[in-house]
């Protein structure tokens, strides 16, 4: 594990590189995800310069995903239509070896779904993104940066876990994102649209490990921004979005709180 | 009927009772409701403490309902997975007395759904919120306090009108409630974000009129504060979810307009 | 061509008088749009004073079509219940000679969708409204003002081409219309809610190319005027809603730039 300032400064430094390129080269994140999720996920997105699309049948899905730089795979709200999706999108994504983050909301609450999870963490998902009730009930224990890393060797993965310190880890290599507000956790998919947000600096960070942290210091500076602002969490679910497309090297090295 | 001042306190009181156990127990509501509605309904339930999930897949629903405190069944953009999800979620209400609404979106311009709408009362919805288009598809007449009053006795249920004026029954007790704000009707999914709110409510009230009269006065209330501040629909959106947010005992007592 | 300063108080016209009969009339305008897009552009009508109706199922769309005064089917998120939704409803508004809008979202992403487009482009939409990149799918040739008015007259049908200068003809008559602002195209369902207040304009206004300049005009300014507030995207599409809501004669003539 890197210490202190340095490892602060590298992952701080990370988020500014994955910032500027969202923005210089539009990837194109192309994302199946849940239908309370799509609106705020496509303009999170579009607020930093990406192109989203959110296609879900099975004729076009596979197109879509080729012609993307990243790929999304979010479990809310699932159904037939989705789960067929998502095995198609995956598999032209390993052929087209384009990069996917899997996002299991809510296996805490469906067997079903929890399986069906498991199932997708075989197929190599480059991050998987969670809370703790989300990683409990995928990984039979409850969080901790050992179970994390053992989990993300095992399935060699990178591991993004979202709580009131987040922490990102590909087994080897550890970081704690200390970001972010509580104000998010107020607002319908933040989490979701942070998922989105690592899969689209996968599109233009090679390193996992730094795509998926730098994700996470960008959403949790951009939700610190926004809640000096707002007053509460409909003026801060609108003020988040200003602040990704606002956002600059400056604010993300004088916040950025990784070690 | 109660009268003046003592009814209007005690409504009052009934509001100020459900937000503050709507915050300390955060009850998970689950909403089978229409594709328009999904995120705003989750972000106001979200701004009380509420923990909406939005699932219709037929494996999976039953399984989130046993698991909520509350249900809504709201019939706007409804399609085949709806009317299946629909059936699915009351049956599992219904085996573990989880309390429900039923929100009948847009009876007055389907015939089809009128149909369904009159068969899903005949399975005993706790409430049922409607306009008063909506109340004169189902029930042949137009709303008055007397034709809802036999309508809930008729189908045991409890009624709450919605319009210039609410008006809530249990065909026994009678409330009147007259905040709200013209821009209410400017925003998409209003009403069915007040019917998800009934449903929470039902979550920590056990007297379902009191509960559906609870419900009417904090999204009214706070429809009222965030008037104050809306330069238009899109900023009253975003205001009244922040004044959900915000609300306190004081304001309800202040501004409640029951009779 | 008309010319000038002639031409622009022309059209200036038909905008401030679409305006007043949206708000005088309040069309219902039913919209088979894409699931990114529902909230949003369900808000941008009824801040106009419009009705809006989403649903899809084969059981109920021809109903609440030949209950609307407009149409509009947007390919977004296509599936095969938008897919059937979309023959129904065009089927009905063919019968009952409701106008409708075509808008073929991302038909440069998928060859499906495109041919599904041709298909529905010889079915006889009133209105094709499009950007640069899904004109050039359907044409095979890059937009020019020759290019567009030939397809419109190989279709029958009025072209509106989204750009930094949107450009409208019938084939004959030609406007190019300069407002908007950046800021709407990172916006997610801008182009799928002006696509949606065309429709609208469509019921209030017989001449089917004013109807389609005026919209362009309508949610140009709107974005102008939103813009001068905004801080970001996320503040923006709040306040183009607001925008919307407030527009008036005197600021659309004010500010119309068109020829």
């Amino acid at each position: 594990m890197q210490h202190s300032a340095q490892a602060r400064d590298d992952m701080a430094q990370a988020a500014c590189i994955a910032l500027e390129r969202l923005r210089a080269r539009s990837p194109r994140v192309h994302c199946i995800t849940n239908a309370v999720a799509q609106n705020f996920t496509a303009n999170v997105l579009l607020a930093l310069g990406c192109v989203p699309s959110m296609t879900l049948s099975a004729e076009e899905v596979a197109g879509f995903v080729a012609g993307a730089q990243a790929l999304l795979v979010n479990l809310g709200t699932f159904d037939a239509e989705r789960r067929q999706a998502s095995e198609l999108a995956i598999k032209t994504a390993a052929e087209k070896k384009i990069p996917w983050v899997l996002d299991p909301v809510f296996v805490d609450r469906s067997r079903t779904r929890a399986d069906f999870a498991r199932m997708l963490i075989r197929r190599s998902p480059n991050v998987v993104r969670l809370n703790h009730a989300e990683f409990s009930a995928l990984a039979g224990k409850t969080p901790s940066v050992e179970a994390l890393a053992a989990f993300a060797r095992e399935n060699r993965t990178v591991m993004g876990l979202s709580g009131e310190t987040d922490l990102v880890t590909d087994g080897e290599r550890h970081a704690t994102v200390a970001n972010g507000h509580p104000l998010m956790s107020r607002v319908t998919a933040m989490g979701c649209a942070a998922s989105a947000l690592t899969a689209a600096c996968l599109a233009v960070e090679p390193d996992t490990f730094r795509a998926a942290a730098a994700a996470l210091v960008i959403i949790g500076v951009a939700g610190e921004v926004a809640a000096e602002k707002a007053k509460g969490p409909g003026s801060f679910a609108v003020a988040i979005i200003d602040a990704l497309y606002n956002l600059d090297a400056a604010t993300l090295k004088a916040r950025a709180k990784v070690s």
